[in-house]
């Protein structure tokens, strides 16, 4: 099984589409073209596996080449282990990667277990057979940007707003792009110049300054004409942003993406030049991390600043301000994570990152649905000016995806009217339609997703096992329960699903009730814990929860 | 809510059996009967309760009567918070209960956040609905010493055989009978006159000697005569015992029920007099411990000479030999623990605790069932004795049940045979099956079931997850995923399901699928992990396991 890619087409390999589906999936998950390291069978995230084994891949392959449609597959973590009889209705895989008896949920007795061959980490969409390529990151700081524009500003919409970021590596490197799609002018600050270069060749950022003073000039004119332009300038954010608030310079929205979570590996000190920083890491680790605190310090000093002159500043997730905590800086959490302050209100709409995949291959059949779902939501600016810019700007990697941020009640029309353009032959062959873990109702996270709940319930993890029952009972096409995704083993618990839109009256029903079921789980758990706006989009789709005060 | 009650009979209270018989069932469990405590909504096992607090109690009573035959209630940790559209073919209701994500899960986070009114331990079935009283510690001891006669003697029939034991406690005090029904004489040895006296009252002790000889000579008598009897001796296992070893007295079976697992109030120091033990506890507990550690070593000490003896001595799950090598004892662990000695091989079989209730609250009909199934399974002669014991040995507490361990074939026998006796009358209303969570394939649990695997798979807790997600998939009435029962909050991962039996051919299509799904996932479990047993059941069974070497 080497250089692997899913089967295209409308010819069946597998006895139906419910079994080609998670066929096609699986092996797309595996394309070199999407996997960090298909031979190791490595998708992304660390260690993010689609099979726990090479002969594990082989025997998922075989099963489902024969699976019927009354039957369901069983997967522990990678490896089919189980055919039992079920019915028409019911998933046809049904997954369970990496977890573990909490008290034995440490990263090493994973290692320990995963070398003896009895488990697999999953990640989200790795083990679960829906992982898309980088669109993902990309839309999602997208979304946030928008999340952000519409909370603060009214509209989505950032044209003619200015944001400050730093870091353009592996997952930072998105921001100028979901920035400019987004509207927006942005700066961007690098200490490595193969990072800019990186996102220069792709034109994940359009321009380098040569100075602070030209990339202000740039950015402050791209501003005033509301014209989306992305500026990187090569320096250190602890240099450079406490220059900026000296000079007294605003921008709309200020955050940063160095990997600061590991300061000595991902993070530059300022008094360090960079082209010596790897020796001194090397050298004397323990000098490296005092500078790089003092510089995490300097710089979350200056972003406490940036909140004092009224820019709306947000932590994306680096634990910037836990390290600066750590320095001394006292004051280093007056400004909020990204989800408590962005994403969580869009949780408690159903709102989040929801997928599709064309199994035909062809990317006009992605064309078509983009068409559909502008017309089908015509007032959905965010979603407009995504749909607008994507085709353009995001390359597809195996077969033709398409990832857009809907909520309660969106989810079930734009399922609905795939499933339709599927039926009457627009669109060429079947599609799925899946989501990340990282959802709305199907994850426990109390470092990310769950960060702060109002009411307390961060660590409460009853909540995705609950919807990866109700996504069974449904009848997705294809449930999953992972631990450890997103935030390490011990951190987290999470769910997915998938489901098959083969254009019949039965994928109908199915996408109907799953896709209602699915969303609606993230609006009675953020209902649960008080959000008023979970409250209204309650009452406003017209959910049964017994207990909520509706 | 005071003084609950199922209701009885056959006419319905709520929209269809599908319905009534989880509401039966669930006030069942807090039936005064039933319940430990009924008032604190407390069923059994510490803190386990059926629902979270009064209020949820009647929110989830409220939901049941209305749900509709295509709808599923959401549970979550005691309180419903949702209803969504799933389909006829679906589970009823899904619980999830006491799940804490894994680095959060202690008891001192447990406890905040149940104070917090956010969650509620479950335990295995009271928070899941299909707890039937003592029945099924007095079932599962039975079980027990039978497995371990067939193991060691080559027949569940302990006539003509020889148990000797301590502990006539809460649980412990189920031995005599037990040991009775399975044709054994025993000694029990207990330090408190009360715990003998509650168990001569209730019968499950035949008689109390009065010195070690008269106890000696009773039992033997007995034995020889191939007659049952418990013989019950007021003394301290430390002394005892090692005295047994000393006369060369030779026992069939050794084992220990003191409540060794917590010393200072379950195992009383053979130096104190039984009257002073109480006041060194409160007076000088250090010292009490280390007078309680002194005699585990010499009461292991024993048992490890009866070993030598050539008697079959196995631990209880009391920690016993953990305590015995803590003070000193290097050969503790030279005997087995009961469930890797006797539990494991059945449920390499997919043989567990499978029970059922009555929802008519008739005894009639769990007589017709019993009388049914002794016709079904002649040759079990486990399930002759047990059955043609019960009816006169065990009251019922609630609505009538049954528990009768059955493994991977025989569950979906019994299941069709009790469906079809409803179906022509014979049985008066509906019925429900059910297990306890100690089961098969339903549980992760280091220190209990899943105790030294011997592929080192304890701690891996995909397996319950497969478990409840596939009987959801197969079309249980209600599933159950929880946390932390029988040994606490950190250390297990288990789940149940329940289906109704009534009488109708829809119900006997989902009987046919769950109950050979469900310990089919145990017989899978098991044969994954390499055990022999296991594959032979697989390969008898017919099951399909894609990865095992069948
Ligand atoms: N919680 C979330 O959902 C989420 C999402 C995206 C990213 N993140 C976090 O964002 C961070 C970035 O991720 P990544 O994959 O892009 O990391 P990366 O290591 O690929 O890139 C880090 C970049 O920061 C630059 N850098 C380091 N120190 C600097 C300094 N002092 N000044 C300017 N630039 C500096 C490096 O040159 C590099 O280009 C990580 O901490 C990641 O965990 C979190
Ligand atoms: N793992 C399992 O599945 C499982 C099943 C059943 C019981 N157990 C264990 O068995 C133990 C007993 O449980 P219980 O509920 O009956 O406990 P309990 O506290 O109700 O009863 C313990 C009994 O032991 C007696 N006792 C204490 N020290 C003694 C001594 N030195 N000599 C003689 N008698 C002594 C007490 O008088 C009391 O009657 C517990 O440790 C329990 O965890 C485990």
């Amino acid at each position: 099984l080497s250089a692997i890619r899913a089967p295209r087409g409308s010819a069946l390999s597998a006895r139906s589409w419910q079994t080609e589906a998670p066929l096609r999936m699986l092996l797309n998950n595996l394309d070199p073209e999407v996997a960090e390291h298909p031979q190791e069978l490595v998708v992304y995230g660390g260690s993010g596996r689609a099979a726990r084994s090479h002969d594990a891949l082989r025997a998922i392959v075989r099963t489902l080449l024969r699976l019927a449609d009354d039957e369901t597959l069983l997967v522990q973590s990678g490896k089919p282990v189980g055919v039992f009889r079920t019915h028409e209705g019911a998933p046809r895989v049904l997954i369970a990667n990496s977890l573990l008896v909490p008290a034995w949920a440490s990263w090493s007795e994973f290692r320990r277990l995963e070398a003896a061959g009895l488990t697999m980490f999953g990640q989200m969409t790795a083990g679960s057979w829906i992982y898309i390529g980088t669109q993902g990151i990309l839309q999602g700081t997208y979304q946030t940007f928008c999340a952000a524009g519409e909370r603060h500003f009214g509209s989505p919409d950032l044209s003619g707003r200015t944001i400050l970021t730093a870091g353009l590596g592996g997952m930072g490197g998105a921001q100028p792009l979901a920035a400019t799609m987004a509207g927006a002018a942005i700066l961007c600050v690098d200490v490595d110049q193969r990072s800019i270069d990186r996102r220069l060749a792709t034109r994940y950022v359009d321009e380098q300054a040569g100075t602070l003073d030209d990339a202000l000039a740039r950015v402050r004119a791209a501003a005033a004409a509301r014209r989306p332009l992305s500026v990187a300038l090569r320096g250190n954010a602890a240099d450079v942003f406490p220059e900026l608030v000296a000079r007294g310079e605003r921008f709309d929205l200020v955050t940063d993406q160095t990997a600061a979570h590991d300061p000595l590996t991902g993070y530059v000190p300022a008094e360090v030049p960079f082209e010596e920083a790897a020796g001194l890491r090397a050298r004397d680790p323990q000098r490296y991390l005092e500078l790089a605190s003092q510089s995490i310090v300097a710089h979350v000093r200056a972003m406490c600043d940036f909140v004092r002159m009224g820019c709306y500043v947000f932590d994306y997730g680096n634990n910037l301000r836990g390290e600066a905590r750590a320095g001394g800086l006292e004051e280093a959490f007056s400004y909020p994570g990204f989800v408590p302050a962005y994403i969580r209100p869009l949780f408690c709409r159903g709102i989040g990152p929801f997928r599709w995949a064309a199994l035909s291959g062809d990317p006009a059949d992605i064309a078509v649905i983009d068409r559909a779902l502008r017309a089908l939501f015509p007032d959905d600016v965010l979603l407009q000016r995504w749909l607008a810019m994507a085709p353009g700007k995001v390359a597809f990697q195996g077969l033709p995806a398409r990832i857009c941020w809907l909520g309660y009640g969106d989810r079930v029309k734009a399922g609905l009217a795939i499933n339709e353009l599927v039926r009457v032959g627009e669109v060429s062959a079947p599609v799925v339609i899946g989501r990340d873990h990282l959802d709305s109702g199907s994850v426990a996270s109390p470092y990310r997703e769950t960060e702060a709940m109002q009411d307390g319930s961060d660590a409460i993890a009853d909540w995705p096992i609950l919807n990866a029952l109700l996504n069974t009972a449904a009848g997705a096409t294809w449930v999953s329960v992972h631990h450890g995704g997103g935030v390490g083993i011990g951190n987290s618990i999470h769910a997915g699903m998938v489901v098959l839109a083969d254009g019949t009256a039965d994928a109908a029903a199915r996408l109907e009730r799953v896709l209602t079921a699915d969303p609606g789980t993230g609006v009675m758990r953020h209902a649960d814990a008080g959000y008023e706006e979970a409250l209204d989009a309650a009452r406003a789709g017209g959910l049964d929860l017994p207990s909520a005060p509706l």
